[in-house]
């Protein structure tokens, strides 16, 4: 493969489809890569990761799906990262420092840098669909005001876990 | 207002929401930002900016609505910011380097930066409505394959539009 094939994001990925289901995609198989004792509070939430499937590498498009009972993640706030949800099917309720606000498909919600911490809890009977979108800002890291978690994104893209003191989970 | 406020781009926005109803969203009054020539083949295509409402600066979010026989752009690509597109109703025409196919709701496209070059059209009788999300990378430009355009992403996030020549439009 050339150089410039190689450096090429649609190039790297020769099999990129046109347009997909996205109901149709497999999804993630790692359900949190948070430390095991939050990890474990993850259950009953399910990705389908949407963007990188095109070779996209500036922000993420996630479809995710919350059982009755789940949660969208910890609490918690991005520096760098700005985040955007669209809800797609069933109400979710939006726990932001502002309260709580329960949604319903067609609304939306931003999470800008800097922003309220927030997360989506799943507190009726039926499922909830949203479709999640964050960039990949470099150097970002994530705060998490109810739980004993810091989170720093490493240089490969991975997050990398301490408690609030800085030594490591 | 400190100099942290300023800094903080949550901050920046004191009024914005939680959540919306992005339907309820007023449609961005300026139609297109092409050279006249162009714009005015983008009739009947209607924004509703989202993101900017809870102020995202790292990338946009639109809710877009293309009337029968709209597109959704000129056919182009980018060089630095990738490009998703999420179906909410109707049925676009996604025409891209490898032809055209017929798109519902549930389907979604990327488009990362340097791939192949791509629009929607509307080519039915009922409305079309999508969700399109794009990054704010800088030193952004895009190419036209089919049309005598090129453009440049300004310093202040606006787009200089030349011929394919480099002479002004």
């Amino acid at each position: 493969m050339s150089k410039a094939a190689t450096d090429n994001p649609a190039g790297s990925i020769a099999s990129a489809p046109v347009a997909i289901e996205a109901a149709g995609v497999v999804p993630r198989a790692k359900p949190s890569s948070y430390p095991a004792l939050f990890a474990a509070r993850m259950a009953g939430r399910e990705k389908r990761v949407l963007g990188d499937l095109f070779g996209l590498r500036n922000f993420g498009v996630n479809l995710t799906r919350l059982a009755p009972g789940a949660a969208s993640s910890l609490r918690h706030r991005h520096t760098k990262q700005d985040e955007f949800i669209f809800v797609l099917d069933g109400e979710p309720t939006l726990i932001t420092d502002a309260g709580k606000e329960s949604l319903h498909p067609g609304m939306c919600a931003g999470f800008p840098a800097g922003g309220a911490a927030h997360h989506l809890l799943n507190e009726t009977s039926a499922d909830v669909i949203y479709l999640e979108i964050g960039d990949r800002t470099p150097g970002d890291s994530a705060d998490y005001p109810d739980d004993d978690l810091r989170a720093e994104l490493g240089p490969g893209g991975q997050w990398l876990y301490t408690h609030k003191d800085g030594s490591p989970w």
